[in-house]
């Protein structure tokens, strides 16, 4: 990989994305489909578990700046930055699209993964919310201006961490940005359940209308344009506040 | 930030300090309120959650330092070093006095944020006490000297460590001082709740006096002096340690 | 240690395999056994046990490049590497063949250590299953097919990060495969408890079947090749992913 | 500290065992002791604490190495190594004395300290075995020989993982010994609460023994030699086999 071309980008985000979901998606399901290991351990174990399931797939996507994450590649491009892989991919609207689409379909992707890797659960669990719980967000009190509120300022912490943590030196690489992440979900995520990221909703979202899952319920497509619309409002916000103030 | 004025020490400082706040009362929120999703989590969720709000606040000011907690500033001063920030920011009563408001503001907006995220939570639940609790510390064994005592000990490891800290290479940057606070909310935060920080107590109890927060109770006014008392002698006892044996 | 024998491989793997078995099996054991201090702590306990047991490991072997696992070699060979450690130990048959050997009696050694260490604890447990869990993976849905593509997916995840992480500039060291184990384990290991690596269950197991173990039960030799053939299936495909990429 | 002095050795491991010490009893007694924040928190809690109550310790103490444990000090000296500190400080019977007067001396302030963070819950508290258990290791099963055994084991890894850690690059400095310590407690820690450390249990025995600690039970001097044989033993097996190897 010399130079990225777009193709690059695409491969390199949808399989750093489709790790992070596998993963992710797999943390929530270990908590909550019947009769696994990790059944029931609680928040500890969602936070920090999505947290690694970043580092792991920013690993995997390094070459194209790991964003994976609409939201990150949203608040660079409002930040008013050139590059988003310096000298070799400019910011503009088809190296936006790029990301987006690859994010989505690595999501997807991901998401199928997890589903089966815990085919076995997902068949000898009954509660439909559970199942959906492994693919999307749902929020414990479904009012969507809060729900989008919070969504926003999570989003925000996340983003905007991403444009100044480059000032910091360090060598913990990944680590950084994976802990920003159990933060959040720690302090941030009692509300929605922390999308923070409209690709890690949507796209597992879509896996679970498609999929057949053995007694699935609803998709709750009513509540899918809160973790879509909240972290890309979040994400402009810090990243204009990030040109405001650097 | 070419040259830092005090007045980019106060963004700085305002912008850490709020995002440490922010994450760490949204923790005790996740913890405390009703219907969240990491209700009961435990001290563990609380200690590692405190921690890494640090490691967020401290990438988020570090062209300041990244104090963020008045009894690192008053344990630098009282170490007898020059700068604030190197070349910089001299230490004098002015900055000394920039840097405590901006912990102060900074404390009280990230106080308003936890609030504004976790609304729906807070109009949700009804023990007064744990409404509080997301704001300010509180004694489980009310006793005024006892827990003044207590602070004094936090305070002064996490000062000493700071002062300390820099002799020691390594590239892990702020992730050393979230894994500090991370234990000392273990190993000493049992009694009090480890403020160890007069900011951290003073600015989300202003908070929680002034907002209109749903079915609140008091501020506890009475205790409000021990988090400020406590941590400013910690300080100032790891300040003169570290210039008597450096 | 100027210039790695085979032998010099053999013994360095051998240690840290041991290593990595004495303190992974030690976990479980503190989670399973009886009248442990552990006891019935949870998958936190088991993920991190696990992930920071490699990290020990892996500092051991460092010389021979602290495989410790068969999948990893297999992965290592399968993507076209030409040197296990450069310019000294070269991809081969006979290489790969000390790897594999010396992963299985380091797995087998630290087995009997960690049985050592609880030896007081075995002695106290009633439960037979509880005592096989201490040595070897068991599902806990039995469905050899399902499993061995859960065993497939985790250790796909674990090789495939092995070949790419070093593209990534971070000082983390050993702590970065650390991680990546504690979220497979938190994310995959829900059903069938992560091998994830066929020494890591062959070698205890066949401890198990030797040591004499007071009250033991069947070792579940029926369940022995899903932790062989998943992982190594998940292994060749991630060595030839990655060479197909790079 | 341009030159190291035995006296400034002697003030260093005081320091930075007393910090270790510190936290390390305040975790135990923020787990068990009545009325704490942190009550019943798990294993999980003592394992973390412990480890970053090591990481803490070792930055006050990186002057002279920051042994913190006599058999650390013991290991090394086994290992046949000339220097304790690099040119200054050389390992003779003199400096070994040194380092272990000052690490019990440091151990016992530190247990003195954490019982002053505690004094409100120490004398909440009723059970006489909890208020040792803050300053002393016990067995869950009490048979001298095992317990020892099982030292041995525990003790073997972190002197081992000491001498040899050097050879892996990375930046995280005393991060990777405290993660050791982790990993020693959440894998070997189950049968005795892992001493590992003679300082660690003997000087926090004495101060039970000495303080005016209220309504306090019997020190349990029965079982103080087994944390002080056992990690002995250990320490010098792990110098010897060191220097076989290396």
């Amino acid at each position: 990989m010399d130079t990225m071309t777009l193709g690059d980008v695409f491969l390199s985000e949808v399989l750093g994305t489709a790790t992070l979901i596998l993963l992710g998606a797999g943390v929530v399901a270990n908590q909550v489909l019947a009769k696994t290991k990790g059944n029931s351990t609680g928040w500890v174990l969602i936070t920090f578990g999505w947290g690694f399931a970043v580092f792991a797939g920013v690993y995997v996507a390094f070459a194209s700046g790991a964003h994976l994450n609409p939201a990150v590649t949203l608040g660079i491009a409002a930040s008013g930055a050139e590059w988003f892989v310096d000298g070799q991919i400019a910011v503009d609207a088809t190296s936006i699209a790029v990301y987006l689409a690859a994010e989505l379909v690595g999501a997807f992707i991901g998401a199928v993964l997890a589903w089966l890797a815990y085919k076995n659960h997902f068949d000898a669990t009954e509660d439909q919310g559970l199942k959906l719980a492994v693919f999307a967000t749902g929020p414990e009190i479904r009012n969507p201006i809060w729900n989008t509120v919070t969504e926003i300022i999570g989003t925000f912490v996340l983003v905007y961490w991403v444009l100044v943590s480059g000032y910091t030196e360090t060598m913990i690489g990944p680590l950084g940005v994976a802990l920003i992440v159990v933060v959040i979900g720690m302090g941030l995520g009692g509300p929605t359940g922390y999308a923070i990221n409209p690709a890690r909703d949507l796209g597992p979202r879509i896996a679970h209308a498609i999929l057949p899952i053995k007694g699935k319920g609803t998709s709750d497509w009513g509540y899918s344009w809160v973790p879509i619309v909240g972290p890309s409002i979040g994400a402009v916000i810090a990243g204009l506040l990030y040109a405001a103030i650097y």
